[in-house]
């Protein structure tokens, strides 16, 4: 956290839903002026309290600050506020944190170059209580310069910010890549508490077990990366022929034990194609290759 | 590791695969008297080196210790080679780290049983290259009696040895929940990877940030099990509804990229199950409830 300076470059935060408090909360602790809006006003009030401006409509809040950030629910509710305030965002900079595709995110970078603004899409990566911690990561894409103009700001939101490169769409597919990788690991850990639930083992007995097997896979990720990159994959742990094999015990098990199995099934039927296509000998990367095939 | 002391169990390995080889190993590094055989026998030869006894017949194998480890490819391989010298393993533990299906391990316990022997089914969690060191975990099931004589001996194979219950189905389970979560994880960088470098982002820029959504993650997964045991479900990060939301966003980005999309349709169709039953509301954690469910 920075100490409070009368230098701080004014921002604006519009949208107060659970995230947009965060930020503005978080804005305000390092004692930047804060100006907000948010379409449901009292959601401003405990900010208020704390110093925040606001403001009485969405058109003030852009023209109080040159760095405006935006986190509301989705892109058509960004559209919905500033569409009708687009000229106001002439010469600003537009920090926009909302969820969304890498279409909208350069459809959204194209209109807001029309305004005369420079526009940042970035991807939020943690919940709203952590942010302004270590545990927040923000990433954007967009234009070098205001990224780093912006940075020292931005750090005030996350202790790691990364400028994923110009191109707007990036930080969109990296939001989209990294949940789908937690979603992967929820359900990884579902499957396996259901089956040992069904074995009458509770979850709370697997969680400390599949901590360790997730920071066992964990320590393979830059190896199975550098293959990734280089395009070959020999064996780091075991065999694809080999996983196959216990892909086997894991869709047997799973229909023994009457729960779901249709991951294991599409464990297994990816595998499967690897092997088909001669990647037996490789190594777990290898399956890169199937998941770069349109489905 | 302990140090070189007469007193030692004898011990025999009867397999020298990778694993078979790896297990042998650190018997003889921590002292103890170690027989082994293997069909091919020249595997032995740097065991031998090492110390080891190479018996003449899986028979001699099996008399010359009242602690018998077998690790070969599958239950068939352990049935082959310990049928027809089921006689001689009365009175003697055998501890069988042959992955497979909980089915084969109770039937395995039930012919074990037959020949007077004291039968523990275990699971490595661990490649070979870990065996004897702190990343190493050894799970077992069967008589608890068993186990805990014998803890000693398998700590030198790997640190953290668990009895998960006398009954011998459930290393066998938990060794598939824990290769699921494993493969999982895998996949899931896999699927994120695999978008990014449709986007032009190399797989060793996404490694670091992936590891620190896997870290938050995991972080979550005590409080889902906590959840799960209880059976309810508050939002610990976000509803579902929130995630479902989300979901549309990888599966868009996915199919634009021109990248699989088959992970991303399952993650969303079971989530949609589960809002389907009144559970948007809840926390990820509710998902075990489709997971149960037979497919
Ligand atoms: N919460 C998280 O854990 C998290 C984590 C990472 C990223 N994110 C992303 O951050 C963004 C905001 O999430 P959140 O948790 O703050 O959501 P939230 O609590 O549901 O808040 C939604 C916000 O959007 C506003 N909004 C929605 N539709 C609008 C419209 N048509 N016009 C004007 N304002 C509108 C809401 O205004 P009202 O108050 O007037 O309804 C509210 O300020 C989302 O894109 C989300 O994916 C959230
Ligand atoms: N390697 C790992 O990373 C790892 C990790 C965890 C668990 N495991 C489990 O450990 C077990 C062994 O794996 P591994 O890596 O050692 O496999 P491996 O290197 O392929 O060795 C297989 C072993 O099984 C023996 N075998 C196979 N069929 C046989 C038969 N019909 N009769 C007699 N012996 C037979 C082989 O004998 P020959 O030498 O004569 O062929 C060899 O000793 C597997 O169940 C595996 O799932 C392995």
């Amino acid at each position: 956290m920075k100490n409070r300076d009368a230098s701080h470059t004014p921002v604006t935060v519009i949208g107060l839903g659970l995230m947009g408090q965060a930020l503005a909360g978080a804005f305000l602790r390092d004692g930047y002026p804060t100006t907000v809006w948010n379409r449901t006003a009292a959601k401003a009030d405990q900010l208020v309290a704390q110093g925040a401006k606001l403001a009485d409509s969405a058109r003030d809040a852009v023209v109080a600050s040159p760095l405006v950030v935006v986190c509301v629910s989705d892109y058509d509710a960004v559209h919905e506020l500033l569409d009708p305030v687009g000229e106001v965002l002439d010469g600003r900079v537009l920090v926009n944190l909302t969820s969304g595709t890498s279409a909208q995110a350069r459809e959204t970078a194209e209109w807001a170059a029309r305004q005369g603004s420079t526009y940042l899409d970035g991807a939020i990566m943690a919940i709203p209580e952590a942010i302004g911690t270590a545990d927040a990561v923000i990433v954007c894409s967009g234009p070098r310069s205001a990224f780093d103009l912006h940075e020292p700001d931005l750090k005030s939101l996350a202790a790691e910010t990364t400028h994923l490169g110009d191109d707007h769409s990036l930080s969109a597919v990296y939001e989209a890549a990294v949940l789908s990788l937690m979603w992967s690991i929820g359900n990884g850990f579902l499957q396996g508490a259901a089956m040992l639930g069904a074995a009458g083992v509770d979850a709370a007995t697997f969680a400390p077990l599949a901590k360790k097997g997730i920071e066992t896979v964990t320590g393979w990720l830059p190896g199975y990366a550098q293959q990734i990159d280089d395009g070959t994959y020999p064996p780091l742990d075991a065999t694809i022929d080999t996983h196959l094999a216990a892909m086997d015990h894991l869709i047997d098990e799973s229909e023994f034990l009457g729960v779901n199995a249709e991951f294991p099934r599409l464990i297994k039927a990816l595998t499967d194609r690897a092997v088909a296509e001669g990647h037996g000998d490789n190594g777990y990367a290898a399956l890169i290759e199937q998941f770069r095939k349109p489905s």
